[in-house]
């Protein structure tokens, strides 16, 4: 026996979520269906007012909170520091370590040909006007270590290589607290090349 | 630094659902986000219709398609079974098996002290009027193999057990298909005691 329709085109939207497979996103809907009509209402409009709510910076591409973007002022712009991230999500994590105090530029996406995300999706023009505008020093590449990650980060070193900017690329190696023997054989050999003095 | 309060509140709706906690919400806030307008718009819609499009059958508690409950009908009732279920996703669980053409009888919950779940919650005085209205055989009781399962249980059992009905649980054993090496202490004991002619 099916689903009712409308059931079953929430199932379906809930497995967009990233991780969601039909198991999670039929717990999800038959939970759904148990909260008072208040709270499903609430959800509802959080939902659909994300567009206006929760714009993107036309400058940074972070997030904007009260029409105000946190990550892009004078102070920051006095550093000459800005980082390359994938996300607007990637600029907490790294305010988080309060060790850092620039700018911010988020790409969007990364360059994964297989998903059909080419250079052209990726906000590189508007990176190298920001670049010079705001005479950046130094550019932190901060993306993830995947095959996809390091694609992005040589085609972004490639691109600003003719600028006298220096380019710069989060340090690999052993996660803090790690025990040896949990470290794989490539975090290993990043580790080993990349060891510094003591 | 903290998220804008739209994301946020929204975060904090996300982590309600089933399993989810702060990681897993703030994966689903960023990955909407990204959604189009109009995906952000249906998504929204089909949470907010729930309660007119997904309704329960008054009668059993099942789910209602299109104004029409597919578990309450003439043929089911000739049967003369009832299965006590906990929730109404359980039914399409059951009915997957097409091993099972009788009524159904959504509980709502499980009785579960410790969450304030008494028996005031579950849908006992209903159940009690059906299985004298409908004339029923045979109760199945189709609950968790939980400590709240049982209990809940036991409880259905003695409130029925002056009437002249049969009731029965499912079956508690080994699952198809499982090696015994896999199979924990208490199931293999229940899996003893139920053993049966071969």
């Amino acid at each position: 026996m099916k689903y009712p329709l409308h059931l079953q085109k929430l199932i379906e939207t809930l497995k967009c979520l990233p991780g969601v497979g039909s198991k999670s996103a039929e717990r999800f809907a038959f939970e759904l269906l148990d909260w008072r009509h208040d709270q499903l209402h609430e959800f509802s409009n959080l939902i659909k007012h994300i567009p206006e709510e929760l714009p993107a910076c036309q400058e940074c591409g972070c997030l904007v909170d009260n029409r105000n973007c946190l990550f892009c002022n004078a102070s920051r712009q006095q550093t000459g520091l800005m980082c390359v991230i994938a996300s607007a999500k990637d600029a907490y994590a790294i305010e988080s370590t309060r060790e850092y105090k620039g700018l911010y530029h988020v790409l969007g996406t990364l360059l994964s040909p297989l998903e059909g995300k080419g250079p052209d999706q990726l906000t590189i023009g508007r990176l190298q006007e920001r670049i010079q505008n705001l005479s950046i020093q130094e550019l932190i590449i901060a993306l993830d270590s995947t095959l996809e990650g390091d694609a992005t980060a040589l085609y972004i070193k490639k691109v600003v290589d003719n600028s006298s900017i220096k380019v710069s690329r989060l340090a690999f190696g052993i996660p803090m607290g790690s025990s040896f023997d949990y470290v794989d054989g490539g975090t290993l050999a990043r580790a080993l090349s990349g060891r510094g003095n003591f």
